[in-house]
């Protein structure tokens, strides 16, 4: 029983990883999940928010959102609207909140990083593909601190991070679910994980119906399995240069 | 090793869910997990939202709040704020979400339910007490729907859903956490679950830490348990007479 | 010509005041006007509003709002609808104008009070209801305060306040109107007085028709009886011990 | 014992009624009281709010606004501040409630008039000098809606309506504020009345201090004193002819 | 080929410019090109914007809007629908800029001048006509803040700013379109130029067809009569004593 | 003299324009003037605004608006901010209008396109770079509209449309600014023209200072050259089949 790419129901979709998407930011990177692609930038600013202001720490913030010509109908603009939906809100949240489990932010000095992950194509995963993009800008955005000289901790960041989606479609456990198969699931379930194999957050949602908990060990079984390929892909991206221009003119 | 509040790990708050709190919604139940206290209305009016509208089916949102005075210090007021947070939208999402899975739309006609969840005290795990007293204002949100001769089918919820949050606090994994072990918690989880054991929601956090799949396992054996509590207490609560005046005269 | 709630025309409903119905603020009343409901909560904290800063004077301040549910048919939340309509922010500075009537703010310091009041249930009258309890919230502040050691003279409040509503109904003058007369009142009339007998604020306003001078008189005779009643079950109330815990353990 | 313009405590400041302001709206006036001056434009409009339609009623309404350059310092514009503040909501409803009081709805047919009153210069007593002029501008759209053959009724308009500000200053009872009085008056009352002496919304408030009812009955007997006069002033405005071009050229 | 209102096509309307309108701002001016009609009024306040603060430059920045019963069907407040238009900002942006060019910010130390264009009544290029009166506005203020003794540089213009609307309506090119040539002309474009015959700002647009270079040419040499016109009457105008009263009593 | 990018003051940067970016659109492209890229996506919706509807007429609307990570230094995000500021909406406009000018806009029946130009990378001419590929993405809509056989009319474009900045830097007369000539240009200019060199749109702005009109000519010279260019480089780039999946199967 083939998935209709062609997967079989425990394999990632084609992912890629093109670091120094953009010029600007001190991380860059273009993150695609087969037709799903976020644009995943980190920036570095001096000072952090003002509630955090005098304590020495740094801090790491994401924002996400969509193209409104991301999705199969365009949808409507948020800053037109004039307010961020809930949706939106909710995934900024979860990618914030998970990268922050991985950096020491005391080695950041009063700086902070806020990590725009924009969907320039929606395909179901957005979020995973996000956070999983989003640590490798971080990464970058970690390296051009560095060689700014404004790292009290030359290695902030403990462990990768990564996520993905799994879920249960037409009664099977399926791992990486495109737009087809994610918006007729049963349940539904995002996992961020460590490179080594320990969790970060997890999401599982029954979508109208409710699941066994042996649904929810099987899903687990196929995240955790997905998040360590993920760490592997992320890695060898990481393996090369610095696709910019270091502060100082190190080149890296 | 006893808890602040002299419980032991395994133990929820006192738990107290009073039905009729308010005179004019169709279900209004106080429910109270400790010092927590939200207040849970379920009020019923004719047709649906318009992307809905035609369907034939019946709809059940949420709107989840805090009063300002709730919290230990003052909080600002969101209609003041011109904008509800992420954290609000988030938790009113999660409850309408989890309410839909034990319900079936087809039953209630073009009407819909909104189930507001007013914080009128937080001391930690407002959600998931917010999500047990939905249910029970639900529950009889369905009666007087019943007795106004509104519903297709005279039983359409299939099962009951209560929640529960579950962490690791002190290294030790603890049911129901108050805002004391909640500000602290190492991991934090909700859980929403069904009356029959089965799952509708998890949600694990790390907070600032991973956390091993075991670790999983045991909040998800101490939640389950909690809910199965809460179940029975709903069902307690539930075996009284309908509180208020249900349509045509009919006193429950 | 009796009334539909069996009272004559210049007798109150039965009114409840109940101290520390909360336990984090320093005031926290919940006052019932028949079935009309409010939770008043009086906060401190430390600071004034950027433009009192720098004078020494504290500020009292009060924000009315209704929960959803409170209404014969749910309203629309305005924290949802993103702003404040006309008629809460009207009464919320008519709350915190009559407040400031009887208080000395240069005893507070540099401190600000606010002062929630949440309509749990409406009926009919509900500012004066606000009003009324939160005079008593603002003395359990008050008293929160001087055992603080925060205040520059420990009585700085010189009167009492209270509040109620009269108008005209079936062509009779009657007092304190629920829902059901409020909502046909030809005039409608709120005052503000001191248990001395003196005015703080008078509303009296034609609906859709005009009223004559001697009409208005009328109204204010049975007001200020009604204000003398409610002042006088506001020191009743007074005269229990302090509710919660004092800051330094000092009992009330 | 002279006021700062050399009034007396019981005499209005002087009063222009200016008709025809403008060529579009069908009643435009420019009222000035003092130094106090204020637009008020009658547009008549077909159809209702949604509330209202198919009730067979028309609609009056008021907005209220000032310009930035009004005040004797520049303040901020409510569209840059992206709402309306408190006080601007509280007149316009004020505004709007008692120009409804004078007008058979009836007569109107489904047609809507807008009032804007739109204050040019601000010297104390803007709302009451908005109130005197829009009951004139409202007069001309109504003999705008005559020639146009939509008035049901040819005289929908039962009474005039005036209004004026009335306060304690230096310990005297006055007439008619302005902004160097009003600043500092110990009380506050606005008197809206009409023609033949009766009431339509009578608001005092005493500013930081409470006050006898003496005093009230003072003020009111100061305040339909100027209301009689304001009302000899508009039928005298509103024996000119129509000041622009009628419907169906039919000058006035 | 005469123009509705009598016109030849190289003709401005009648214009007229009278200084002193309001009595609070340091400069308000109120100019007319024929029906059209904007309250121009620059109020001087200490300290500039957070962005340009610590840079010893001052600043001028210019708000634009209509009075809602400004046009022939009464438009809606911006205020009230809670955001400012497009056009509105566009218009604001525009006549800031051009004021900008005129005047050396160093002069005027760390002070603000906004300068408020309110239309009062609009038919066509109100803002060419607003920023004509915005610059004797501006001039005025300039007096005002010498008189106080706060200029470094006691002439800080360096030329005069005018403005005129020109564009092709029944295949003729005109100057200074009333409505009803603009909202039929065939190419727009309003020019900003100073009374030395040099251009601030050019903005043409082809209404719904494009238009040929030498057109644009052709609007150029009618548009900048037209600007010389505007600046002798601004001369004119401000060859009369400062209307109001200076700071320190000095009368000009 | 050369500029910082080597080329002279005449010619247009590196231009690219890719044809399908995106697959959901029915036009996508991707345009690039040297490092400023934005991408264009046309999308079809049956229906226009409701100021239109029962017209008959299409509609043809722009969407401006860049990724936070898009700037030299991260920008606010405007959905965040709450609202969208007056430079957005103004450039979203001017987008608009333009591209309505060479569309027939009742060959569209009553359906929409509309086309969001969301800056990945910006360097100045972001808005002129927008419109010019809005141009492409509008002629791919197009095509897709016709394969769905929704054109009344095949050929509903007039002409091309495209769009180049000019302007005046170290006193010379520049092509095509990148943003750090942007942003110390004396003039800026765009200029928005027709394959046919007619003009669509003209817009110059002294930055500080006036300019002549013989500066304007060479400019204008210079920037039609520009977009002659640009219209070859558009009619090369649509010679290509039209690069996704047309309606009803048909490949283009």
């Amino acid at each position: 029983m083939v998935r209709i790419d062609g997967r079989n129901d425990e394999t990632l979709r084609d992912i890629k990883i093109t670091r120094g998407y953009q010029d600007w930011p001190a991380g860059s990177v273009l993150v695609e999940f087969g037709k799903t692609r976020v644009l995943c930038a980190a920036s570095v600013s001096e000072g952090v928010p003002r509630w955090r202001s005098g304590s020495g720490l740094g801090w790491v913030t994401a924002e996400y959102a969509m193209l409104p010509s991301a999705t199969h109908s365009r949808s409507d603009r948020e800053s037109i609207k004039g307010r961020v939906g809930g949706r939106t809100h909710e995934i900024s949240r979860l990618i914030g909140r998970s990268l922050r489990t991985c950096i020491d932010l005391s080695a950041l000095g009063e700086n902070t990083i806020v990590i725009d992950c924009d969907v320039i194509q929606a395909d179901g995963g957005t979020r995973t593909a996000a956070i999983t993009g989003a640590y490798v800008a971080l990464a970058d955005a970690i390296t051009w601190l560095g060689a700014a000289g404004k790292l009290a901790d030359p290695k902030p960041l403990s462990c990768q991070i990564a996520a993905v989606s799994v879920g249960v479609v037409d009664g099977r456990v399926r791992l990486d679910l495109p737009y087809e198969e994610d918006s007729r699931a049963e349940v539904d379930m995002n996992v961020v994980a460590t490179d080594a194999g320990t969790l970060v957050e997890v999401q599982g949602t029954g979508e109208g119906a409710t699941f066994a908990r042996s649904t929810l060990d099987k899903m687990l079984d196929l995240a955790l399995a997905g998040v360590a390929d993920l760490c592997r892909l992320q890695a060898e991206a990481l393996e090369l240069p610095y696709p910019g221009t270091l502060p100082e003119g190190k080149k890296a």
